[in-house]
């Protein structure tokens, strides 16, 4: 099916009824076809009743029917072939290659959500069995285990199309969990979301679901988002995106009259910290590999490393020189559109501005043919004006970082003490100094969800370990990440049956454990049946 | 060491400086001495900072040692003897055997989450390792596990001085979890309050741990409650108590620059709803079964029935009739306090004044001698009007309950449809017709944290699968208990270590796994070492 610029609502591709616009592509500047319509406030009201009232019955799907959905929704990606990666690069500026492999990790994720939940150990199942003659008071038989949620809302991401987006991280998390999802889609690739949506859909007709399992609603965020978060019968958000745009959504979440949790990944600007041993022995060969971490993808990252903190010296003078060279080489990258270059410049523009900043190095110069282009760069600062400002602290997102340059050992403590919840933290040192920075490590550990050591904080993994969050404002709630198999735990609670008869029990909660899943019996796990 | 009426500051007993209260007995109307301080926010300030100083080193003690910390104060408590048990009848108006199973309970949590921390699994310890020569790029080694979240503070509830309050579920889940607690005391029970933290401040001291560990302060609710919960140091709350006060915190929470997470167990009618053949066969013994869990501890428990759900006819009138000979027999039960007397009283006229409700049934009338007595009884409302009013879902704390009415089966869905988030649902049946009635239990189960077959609510267990929590308003996360070893999960926050070098990690991921806990090895659980 050709891209119609459509709303997907529960199955129908429905014209929506409140304006429309058009996809840009970002290296040109221009249109891009079709045209997209925008949902109303009726149409979003639409999805969530057609989400709550399918919702029971996708929930008691076994984990094994949801496994072959998920694994249908990767199937279909596939099968879209060309098609999407062309509309991927084409609204994003990606190359190819980027997204191939945004496309790899996507059906990849799903993939492994689908094993993940098969293998039962999220459902975190649960049997304290009766003690009938129990002084003084009998204990009943006690059994749970995590249940979905409800219908969840997704925003999608404008930086990663397709791993972030439609059928994305959140929205795999929410369906291996037994949510129905809505999609509120990103402006700033409508065409790879309708075509993502194509193939949820046929991934529902094939699975046999009911359509409310899945909608795709493309709109202005301020109405369309907002009457999402707000639907009485939506149960939990997922969000990856601007520290504005995230906080805006927990704060409607919140003042609901039945609040509901909101994960939001946010701003970050993952301190990059070097250590003295490290820049002696390697400032070059570090430099190397944070020039390529700071421009990868245009420095459109999350974990973008967006701070240096070290000690002066010549080991660091030698970093700033050699990061310089590696960026002069840099060419203009494209942004993802025009308003992410705008707040680029303008990021930048006001970081410039402050005192005691001065800008060291820089890219090649953007381009002013249309399309959306930016200069990466370097700035640096003393830790006294960077202790003195907190505006320092703030995501530019995008290729440019700050060197903090630090007096001593104990300013450099200070600056990361000073530093809000991050996404990462990154140290570059020898194992030797890594050790005696104790210290420095507990201040670090104490601000972050991820510890990179002689790495770079790009790359997030997905898998059983990753933790993608943070304390506020890398994320509103630091105790649950939106990237890896820990993730479908945000779209889950527990449930409790109380002397509840054998044969009308969950599958996972039956004594022969049918699902053969592993099970914590009186304190012992075990996959074996009672 | 006698009661002296101070605050416990991090180690050191202080004076408040913000006015004095007395204890009060309920049963008498008479003030209990000593006096005792309040504190200010100064010395809200010291104890936060003092919690945050020892942070790191109490959240870095091995499981081994919080779990001696946590025997430690369950040996301490038992250690008060009799004054303890005499203070709380006293504090409470419970008798003695109250008193002494609720200190069982106490103990048998904080000895319960000693031993399970050590076992390991809540740690949820995971591994994925290196894979250098994957395609197209290679796989870094990355461990998570759960690290403690920071300082907690913990509202002590009224109605469990010690199960609920200093030495109570909050601060046993904390502690365990390697978080430093600040207990706010509720000033219902001021001595016993001090006591548990003559206990715990013992335990801090025998196993050598900081004073900051723990801290109990003591004042009015809205200025030293709101400064705990604002205090930036803070990083998550515990409460259990009234909508009202729980939802305060949670929006005092919400609007911190840093947002904090507050699990808040609120209010729940708990619906008990009477199937057809049950009533037919064995409505008698239900009303007895009932009217027990309607009345135990004076109706004073989150879990309290305060709802009855069923279709009318002759099993419903005999069931109702048998309620009102039963609660004819309830002595005028002495309530916690005055403010819960008041509550109750005024909640019980504002819902005899509700459209079609009328009184069917009443214990003893509440005594004229200065004690804070109270008089049980039972409500019936006919469905039509009930669905009319959302007044009549508002928790009554007390030994009253209302039954309603319903003309058919359609109508008792309708009315478990219209509930809001609950505690619990409990279900009186055969199994047969259990079985017959799967649309009726979806809809209780997408509303509750418990269902109960053939029991009632009150009793929760302390165990592994205990739900003690569910959809707002019975709580401000459904995703959390604050009951059971999973109540730990409230804080702790996964953390991962990128390539970190294997002397420096910590235990629980080391390869040679000394800790022994049970661990997620690229995607296979094992207690092996690697």
């Amino acid at each position: 099916m050709p891209i119609s610029g459509k709303q997907l609502i529960a199955g129908k591709w429905l014209e929506g009824r409140s304006g429309t616009f058009n996809g840009v592509n970002p290296a040109t500047g221009e249109d891009l076809e079709p045209q997209f319509t925008c949902a109303d406030e009726f149409q979003v009201a639409e999805a969530v009743s057609a989400a709550s009232e399918c919702f029971t019955a996708f929930a008691n799907t076994t984990p094994q029917q949801r496994a072959d959905f998920l694994n249908a929704c990767a199937d279909e990606i596939m099968a879209l072939g060309d098609e999407l990666l062309e509309r991927v690069s084409a609204e994003t500026g990606y190359p190819r290659g980027r997204a191939e492999g945004e496309r790899g990790r996507t059906c990849g994720q799903l993939r492994l959500f689908a094993d993940w939940i098969v293998d039962g150990e999220y459902l975190d199942a649960r049997i304290d069995t009766a003690m009938p003659e129990r002084q003084p008071l009998p204990r009943p038989d006690l059994r749970s285990f995590n249940q979905a949620l409800g219908p969840v809302a997704v925003f999608g991401a404008s930086n990663f199309p397709l791993a972030f987006s439609v059928a994305g991280g959140d929205t795999a998390a929410a369906f291996a969990a037994g949510c129905p999802v809505i999609v509120k889609g990103h402006n700033s690739h409508p065409g790879t979301s309708e075509l993502v949506a194509q193939a949820i859909d046929k991934a529902v007709q094939k699975c046999g679901l009911p359509g409310g399992v899945f909608s795709l609603i493309m709109g202005a965020g301020k109405t369309v988002g907002a009457a999402l978060v707000q639907a009485p019968g939506i149960k939990a958000v997922g969000f990856t995106g601007s520290t504005a745009g995230g906080t805006a959504l927990f704060k409607l979440a919140n003042e609901r009259p039945e609040p509901i949790p909101v994960f939001a990944e946010m701003g970050s600007i993952n301190p990059v910290v070097l250590l003295p041993e490290a820049l002696k022995n390697s400032a070059e060969s570090i430099a190397a590999g944070f020039v390529g971490s700071l421009t990868l993808g245009t420095g459109q990252f999350c974990v973008n490393p967006g701070l240096v903190l070290a000690v002066e010296g010549d080991g660091l003078e030698q970093f700033i020189a050699a990061t310089g060279e590696a960026l002069a080489k840099v060419g203009a990258g494209v942004m993802l559109n025009k308003n992410t270059r705008q707040g680029y410049q303008s990021g930048v523009a006001k970081l410039r501005d402050q005192a005691g900043v001065e800008q060291v190095a820089a890219g090649e110069a953007a381009g002013e043919d249309g399309g959306f282009t930016c200069q990466a760069g370097l700035l640096t600062v003393c830790a006294k004006d960077f202790l003195a400002n907190r505006e320092l602290q703030e995501e530019v997102f995008g290729p440019m970082s700050l060197v903090v340059k630090c007096r001593d050992r104990a300013e450099l403590l200070q600056a990361i003490q000073s530093l809000q919840g991050q996404l990462t933290g990154t140290l570059q040192c020898s194992e030797s100094e890594l050790a005696s920075y104790g210290d420095l490590v507990e201040l670090l550990r104490q601000r972050v969800g991820r510890i990179v050591v002689n790495g770079f904080p790009t790359g997030v993994e997905v898998c059983h370990s990753m933790m993608h969050g943070g304390p506020f404002p890398a994320a509103t709630d630091a105790r649950f990440t939106s990237v890896g198999t820990m993730s479908i735990a945000r779209f889950v609670r527990p449930i409790c049956f109380q002397n509840y008869p054998q044969s009308l029990l969950p599958d996972a909660l039956k004594d022969s454990n049918p699902l053969e899943i592993p099970r914590l019996v009186n304190g012992e796990k075990s996959r074996a049946a009672l």
